[in-house]
């Protein structure tokens, strides 16, 4: 085992999680999508409809940041994922982001149905693990970002793109609705490390009384 | 690990998906059972009392579809589970269908509870995963066929053939009441997604409020 | 992977059995015990106070099913634990037992907080896992005997020897409020399978509403 | 394996322990930190942020116990973790603990929420598995020591202190609420025993009715 994700290739250390997320259940069937920069104008991302506890090294292709192009497919037949979109914007948005985690998580979305129709962001529990994010405040007042669902999926990468262009998250995360967490981080282990951190913060919300 | 479910001979796949559902605890004991299409007239099914956490590849009879006949037993003492007559009609009915898998899920039944007795389905929540099944709506208003259980099994495969020959499923699954779910797919890896993916619905309706 | 339990030696058998219940948390720490006949008047059973994710071959003693005596000691060390006298006065009930395993599980402990202080039994539910103890009815009303708990363990032996003498239990299983279950059987992996079905049948009554 | 984690070298002992806390969910990404005693003078604990599912036995700093003073590091970048402190009182009090682990969990958390705002300990429940402390009574009313959470660590470890000093805890564990437990053992076994039976308690604490 590696060191650390950082230490391995990055498609390698992609499959990786996809096979621990799928095995905890975050993954389902095919659900989910995960990507890491290459360079500053591109990222790796899994294609579309690859069964994540199965992933491999060629289930991948190269997206350009600026628009979206794919400038490499490891097979012919791998086709981009709708939800591309918010990674590109993600990435776009935030030099510094080197690798971006989606995933779909029952109790995520349980924890996030506790927020009002139309809420813009969900307060997280002031509890110890908040601090996996780097936030060191006695009673910390930090709302994950809210976004709605919907089936056109360009649509939540341009509600996105608008809110944190005005105002950028308190968290290198975000929720959509009915759906479940994105996290980016610095490098894939802090990503990763990010990713569980938050899945922890909504799972004891989601039980909390 | 092979790529996909499909690149495996269809009982080493059945067998994978066995262990994994075991330790999943979809499949606890010798619950359950898991078949894949041979050819157009024939499916291989588990045989009846195997435990799912150690199943082997001699552990399967061959099934004709057509009248339910054993043609091959891979060890002679291997006998045909009461449950094989719901396998043979969800195969006569959809000729596509490739594989079937039938779990028991403790919280597909604790979902299944909250539909009126005498339901004919359980509407599936309408959150991103239903994406599984291949249903692109903004607010899909999808109900999972709902069965009642009965002692006698060949009584559920009849009200099954009944019912969806006149009423076609909106999804390529079913439940019985107090019992489980039931996938099926154009192939081993489909089948083996869309039921990670009804069991994650299930779960996610089991704990909203 | 052995095809069954039974096809292996009856301790390795047992260090099987440990290490996957101990990995689904039925065995915390050092907590329950699993034994099997070694003949009709002597029984392997774990030693007291043996981590049970890292159990070995040699953490057994073999202890008479007459009078309780240890006969042999794999390692000189190995002490009996108190709860050998319920295995024992199982085996001297029940001469078709060959396996015997107890281990303590949340749910089961919070299914049996449902019954009635000093209930004899709790009901289980009529949900399709009932016919992994060869519970064959449409709408069975079984009882799982329920016991309470004990500092002194010879009590509750006691109890389950007089009770048990008189109504013999509708299932190979008890209960022991505050505690866990115990499930035996024909054989070890009969013995194993009814243990996972027990589970799953107090985890559905734990969560159901 | 081992047959005991006391049979292994004390720091290949703790990242064993991590890698199996962190696949349970109780040490999401870097959360939480281990050690144990070199001598009667110094002990070995987890660096500051390692990602606990990837632990190397690089990844520790050895403590003086008196003061604080890192007396090496295996890898010159290892920084001690601000809990530290929370160790060091535990080893300075008990000279009979030779290692403490701490997690974060999120149904200790639920089930510390039960406690009054101020409490100062949170009653376990009298239920068989609290024998994992060598408590051995009928009723047991046994309080695990409960702390309040605090930015400042060392306020925390001051807090332990002064409170164990005059009034030793009944079971060799604390919790921190909003954060999670802390329990030390005679050695590397007992301290995992142990931690996995509290895990259990408050587990069960979580869910009860």
């Amino acid at each position: 085992m590696a060191r650390s994700l950082d230490d391995l290739p990055l498609r390698a250390a992609l499959v990786d999680i996809a096979r621990e997320f799928h095995a905890r259940g975050w993954m389902a069937g095919t659900a989910g999508n995960l990507s890491a920069r290459e360079d500053d104008h591109h990222f790796w991302i899994t294609a579309s409809a690859k069964p994540k506890g199965r992933l491999e090294e060629t289930d991948f292709i190269l997206v350009r940041v600026n628009d979206g192009e794919v400038v490499e497919r490891v097979r012919p037949d791998n086709k981009p994922s709708a939800e591309t979109s918010i990674h590109r914007v993600l990435y776009a948005l935030f030099p510094e982001a080197r690798a971006c985690l989606h995933g779909h998580i029952v109790e995520a979305v349980v924890a996030a149905d506790r927020a009002k129709q139309g809420a813009k962001g969900l307060r997280l529990p002031a509890i110890e693990m908040i601090k996996g994010f780097d936030i060191w405040q006695q009673n910390p007042k930090i709302d994950l970002p809210l976004f709605g669902n919907h089936l056109d999926v360009a649509r939540i990468a341009g509600d996105i793109e608008k809110r944190f262009r005005k105002t950028p998250p308190a968290v290198t995360a975000l929720m959509v609705r009915d759906h479940g967490p994105t996290v980016w981080g610095a490098g894939l282990q802090e990503a990763c490390n990010r990713f569980e951190t938050l899945e922890y913060l909504l799972r004891y919300q989601a039980r909390a009384r």
